[in-house]
């Protein structure tokens, strides 16, 4: 991989995964500014159509370049460049929570991850566009595949970098589906952690129980290392898998909201994992699952509700119609509504070991289907919202698809805090899928 | 209860609680004005000697007090002033998270608990001291009782406000014992949520699956006021306990660290709920629970060190020693260790409903003695550092002492969700005690 990646190292190393560019530079072969100078020259020549950057550090980036060209290497992402959701605080960038209100809005720290990511040296490149809040109001950001298309949200920019070339690693987080679907519509890697186990430090919550620190990337390798800088590790490639995986294909009550192009290419997906060699079973899961969707909604509107008072009642002319809303109709949720959802989630994640017992990852649908028209907003979160409740570790895979259509994705599942195992699974699922991205 | 107060009300309105100021306000039997005027006298008198503030408002706090007096009741709170530890954002003050690093930091928004406080018509008076982020190194506050002890922390400026009746009504977090620590050191009520169930939206997070919302208040009513506030539920009196609590004495396997005194203070206490007509019984926990403190300091490490990155990689000569070297034993902490201190917790926790059937709450210490000379640091945490991690809600009850001894509290313990019944049995158990402060 790294034998093949030096040949593009001249002119086209923002292609490159972070891995890869990371142990380029670590031996030479490849300068950060080099790195950098690519990554802006691509933002430079799309941005304009694409709208992923809500700030761009331009200079900042390149000075950083410059330097880690001529000091020690300070840790695995060395000269690396990374994009971040404009919703962690950073020290030296606005960080505006995709909200008027936050406009200029300049934090006196880093985010714990920023912070984490930059002791490792990786370089900000700038702030990717969030919907409002990390809610559901879009930003501007378009689709690298079909401009005419969401990219999902929330984390929408950080997705379109990734998938653009524009940045090889980003950050992003998901209450409802805001990793999974922006990856699944730009057709690249998106990683959400177990619930709790990343740290959110420097990030304002939108819904306690279930805001979750998410990693886009373009290789499954990228998104372990990125790990185990956040947990402090000493990053180990991850194990190549000797034995197959034990899969559940997973349809879930959400199975009748997939579109047909979704059916079919969960179903390509599972002959081709399972001519690699997985075994796969199908796996049902307790009717106790079936409520944890609508559970996923209640819990988010109504501690979402109770975040944003201060917006509500200082400036609630300066925020959408849609998150106005959303408040309001937290606001009137009863609390015994709310425990009673709590509670069902609960039930239901206490079953899951159970459930998944013969099998070490769930596969089921990332997304409805593509990506729709910008015009009907970020698509539907209704794949994603019952992992994101259960805090279960997902990671979205994009399939092949045939020319020229947009992506899909599967999302693989597995218990709470197996994200290592999650993580080697879909290092090998991407090779027996057929594509890297 | 305000037929008495009525009559302190030119010259000691300070001292009333905040439902019967507020209700004195509603009815135009004590102004906004008078009381934050008393209030700031009060501070202005013993503020020199026991260091409670962080930051005062005074001029804005009198003119939103003028404001008040004039216009309509906006809420329940209108009028009462309110303490606000300083880890919570204020958007008209500075929040300093007692570090030298963030000397003069002004958010842009109000922490969401202020915003719906203000919202009700609460005055913030102020940011109160706390420990260095709300961990251990110490502020400037001393004990109100006696001002060579120590407040305990970290909520320390807010637990001696509330004692010395510079405010009514005060917001802390607890990661360990940081609520139930300094109420029981000065003698206060002291409330800590249910995990979760209250929004800590603007409070930086220093351990995230222990971090948690506390209030400070001299009678139950109150707790139950704020706490209604804060969920955007109608307020709702106290109900009165009609039929005498089920309670379970608690000696959990700290109880060898109990001092004597404690010891006493206990069984004295339990003599008298008895004798106010409660069912007592003795509750041994499963063996389970013995791990559980250990547990939590495993977990308050692993992530502390892992939310403080950036200060420890871009500012470590500005951070205590003490600070320092817990976020290096975090650093330290292997993943497989940490996951092993969340699995013990979430066994104790499954095992508690059952534990806790034959009674609606658990009486246990607060602390292991009275509050330590200041020199020793701010206490020891152990005796809350369990159901801290467990995520019950709490409630630490002064209980009576003779002559010039320093304060003692119980802790009250309900399963979690179980606050509306817990704070039931507080407000029975404050008048079985026999002593509102």
């Amino acid at each position: 991989m790294v034998g093949e990646a030096t040949e593009t190292e001249m002119n086209e190393c923002h292609e490159l995964d972070a891995s890869t560019a990371a142990t380029l530079i670590r031996r030479g072969e490849l300068s950060s500014q080099a790195l950098v100078v690519a990554c802006l020259a691509r933002i430079d020549a799309r941005e304009r159509e694409l709208g992923a950057w809500q700030f761009l550090a331009r200079e900042q980036a390149l000075e950083q370049a410059r330097e880690a060209d001529v000091r020690e290497a300070r840790g695995p992402l060395h000269g690396v460049p990374i994009a971040v959701k404009d919703v962690f605080d950073t020290f030296d960038m606005p960080t505006t929570l995709g909200s008027p209100i936050y406009t200029n809005r300049q934090p006196r720290w880093d985010a714990a991850c920023v912070a984490a990511a930059r002791a490792a040296g990786a370089i900000p490149l700038g702030k990717t566009v969030t919907t409002e809040f990390a809610s559901y109001h879009p930003g501007k950001t378009r689709n690298p595949h079909d401009v005419s298309r969401t990219p999902g949200g929330s984390s929408s920019g950080s997705a379109a970098a990734i998938a653009d070339f524009m940045a090889p690693l980003a950050f992003g987080t998901q209450t409802a589906a805001s990793v999974t679907r922006p990856a699944a519509f730009c057709g690249v890697i998106g990683y959400k952690a177990t619930f709790g186990e990343l740290p959110l430090s420097g990030v304002r919550p939108l819904a306690q129980s279930l805001d979750t620190l998410g990693i886009f990337a373009r290789s499954v390798a990228d998104v372990a290392l990125l790990r185990d800088v956040l947990l402090g590790a000493d990053p180990s490639p991850l194990p190549a898998s000797t034995t197959p995986p034990r899969l559940g294909v997973c349809r879930t009550s959400s199975w009748p909201l997939a579109e047909p192009v979704m059916r079919d290419a969960l179903q390509a997906a599972v002959a081709r994992l399972l001519h690699a060699g997985a075994i796969v079973d199908e796996i049902e899961l307790p009717d106790a699952f079936c409520a944890v969707t609508d559970a996923q909604q209640v819990i988010m509107t109504y501690e979402t509700a109770r975040n944003y008072v201060f917006e509500m009642t200082q400036r609630p002319d300066d925020l959408s119609a849609s998150f106005r809303a959303i408040c309001e109709a937290g606001m009137r949720i009863e609390r015994t509504t709310y425990l009673d959802a709590l509670r069902r989630v609960a039930e239901a994640e206490r079953m899951l070991p159970d459930a998944m017992r013969d099998c070490d990852a769930l596969v089921t649908p990332a997304t409805r289907g593509e990506a729709p028209p910008i015009e009907a907003g970020t698509g539907d979160p209704v794949m994603s919202r019952m992992w994101t409740a259960l805090g279960t570790p997902t990671l979205a895979l994009p399939v092949p698809r045939t020319g020229g259509a947009l992506p899909l994705a599967v999302q693989l599942v597995a218990n709470r805090h197996a994200d290592p195992r999650l993580l080697e699974i879909g290092a090998w699922a991407t090779v027996a899928l057929g594509r890297a991205v």
